[in-house]
């Protein structure tokens, strides 16, 4: 077995520990590295126990307390030293462990992971890089969930952090980044954004291709796409929003009337592969938060066995392309 | 006839004139008001030849100029004095129009609209008010378009605004108000946001109802949300870009094979109605500029004739509603 190993909240998010520990076990059949659950220990094992899996792979790492979705970040991290997150952040910080995946509290666990993993010498603020989807390949959107009061300089690091991501996750050369504006001419924006326009045009080590609109990043026409987290958390809430809406009342048409009935019955296959292909995405299920000294890489709150599986599938890739020492170098 | 006139931009908007000659005639069939075509005089005539409708409902006031989209707003309102944008607002400056209606350049409709028309006293920024499609009814979004570098107090007024169009023009006593947050928690948000929390709470004549994550702007459950213009516009971009990919997505794989071509026949009514029903509404066609002394609406760039036909059906409700004066009134 590989001696790195790959920490994993147990504790963590809506579906925790069920769907935690079920999305370890699943990725254990494929990943090459070593998996520790951290939580607490006799609720990981009763649920451990319900599955087989190669014994060796997943060890447990027991943490008493839990950090709720409700608390707030600093204080959390500062008092509950035995929480499944603190104690996994400390494992990175220590090397116990080459990444730290969470489903839980993202205030707490990118506060925590500024604090006790630290940020990359010359990084000024770590970002939340999250993959959308689109008509062609996927976007890496960064920030979209770090900080909600970006200076220009930092959507410049974005762009370079996402650049390196690209480039050795994803094996793309020379990725193009896009700035996230309310047109396409330069002139465009408010004073944030026409001041990063600017820096980005100057900065060295990326593909700069100018201003993306924001329903143009659905076509997939660039390959990073930066902007600052509160605009970045919109833009993902707005995606998942009006795709539930439109899924529920597509489903309330179709059922409302014998003929669309049958229609639904027939199209069936053509709504699954849209909903599999686009809207759900297990296969890179995770976020990472580019800039710090370690992996930490954020799941989605309501992940399920799949999403977890995927986010932990995802650390394997970000582990081999050695995102955190390419960032390092680059910046 | 009425002896109020609806002045309408013959020549703005990527389907102009051609669309909203059209689109002026089908209104002129409902709407109850005068309705005046401003543009280019021989180009309009030939296009009103083609049509039968009540002559006395429509005339036509020349304008040799046309403002286009790629022109710098201050620059083209300042030296254009004779484009129809420019001439159209003079109407409503001057009494002869009581409402100016554009699909033409956005920014020199802001612009042009806040130099000639002219704030309402108090009014610290006028804003756009786009209507937002929802799972209940119509969410009214402010600001839109107008100021991407807004202030805390700005938020306040663009919901003192909306509310006075929802009670008068939509009939609905005390409207509820959102705030777009990234979180649902009061003390979520950047800085400008906080700051809007706080004043918002304390705010005269509104019913605030908190923060209102992007995700849920479409479940309809409050009545109007506001923001600042960077993020209303990344809203109602993603909402477009999303809506289009998803439907090209769907035709694709409806297409891909027999079973889901006999499939999407059958279904054909249930995503005409969703088409109607959730992504085009022109009985909403219009997005009031409101804090001004007059009354300017702004019609989507590539608006057709039923577009069109209803941004000035939208107009008659607004004088009906008196929005200008109960604005004039609250603030």
């Amino acid at each position: 077995m590989s001696d790195k190993i790959i920490a994993i909240d147990a504790m963590g998010g809506d579906n925790a520990p069920v769907e935690i520990v079920k999305g370890a076990v699943k990725a254990s059949k494929t990943v090459k590295y070593g998996l520790a659950l951290v939580g607490r220990q006799d609720i990981i094992n009763s649920e451990l126990a319900k599955y087989s899996y190669e014994k060796d792979k997943i060890t447990v790492v027991n943490a008493d307390e839990v950090i709720e979705n409700c608390e707030t970040p600093t204080e959390a991290i500062k008092h509950k030293k035995n929480s499944s997150m603190v104690v996994g952040l400390n494992m990175v910080k220590e090397g116990r462990a080459v990444a730290f995946v969470s489903a839980g509290n993202t205030g707490a666990l990118l506060t925590g992971a500024t604090i006790i993993v630290g940020r990359i010498k010359g990084v000024k603020r770590p970002a939340l890089g999250t993959m959308l989807p689109s008509e062609k390949n996927r976007v890496l959107m960064m920030d979209s969930g770090a900080n909600v009061d970006a200076k220009a300089e930092y959507l410049v690091q974005y762009a370079q952090m996402g650049s390196v991501y690209f480039e050795n996750v994803l094996g793309k050369e020379n990725p193009t980044v896009g700035l996230i504006n309310i047109g396409t001419e330069r002139e465009k924006g408010n004073a944030m954004v026409k001041e990063a326009y600017g820096l980005l045009e100057e900065a060295k080590g990326i593909n700069f291709a100018g201003n993306v609109e924001a329903r143009d990043i659905t076509l997939g026409n660039v390959d990073i796409v930066v902007c600052d987290a509160f605009v970045g958390n919109v833009i993902l809430k707005v995606m998942e929003g009006l795709g539930k809406t439109v899924l529920r009342l597509l489903k309330k048409e179709l059922m409302s009337g014998l003929r669309t009935k049958i229609g639904a019955l027939f199209a069936k296959p053509a709504f699954v592969n849209i909903k599999k292909n686009f809207f759900e995405y297990d296969d890179i299920g995770g976020a990472p938060f580019l800039g710090l000294k370690g992996l930490v890489v954020k799941a989605h709150g309501s992940s399920d066995e799949g999403a977890v599986a995927g986010a932990i599938k995802q650390c394997e890739k970000f582990i081999d392309g050695d995102i955190v020492n390419k960032i390092a170098e680059r910046l």
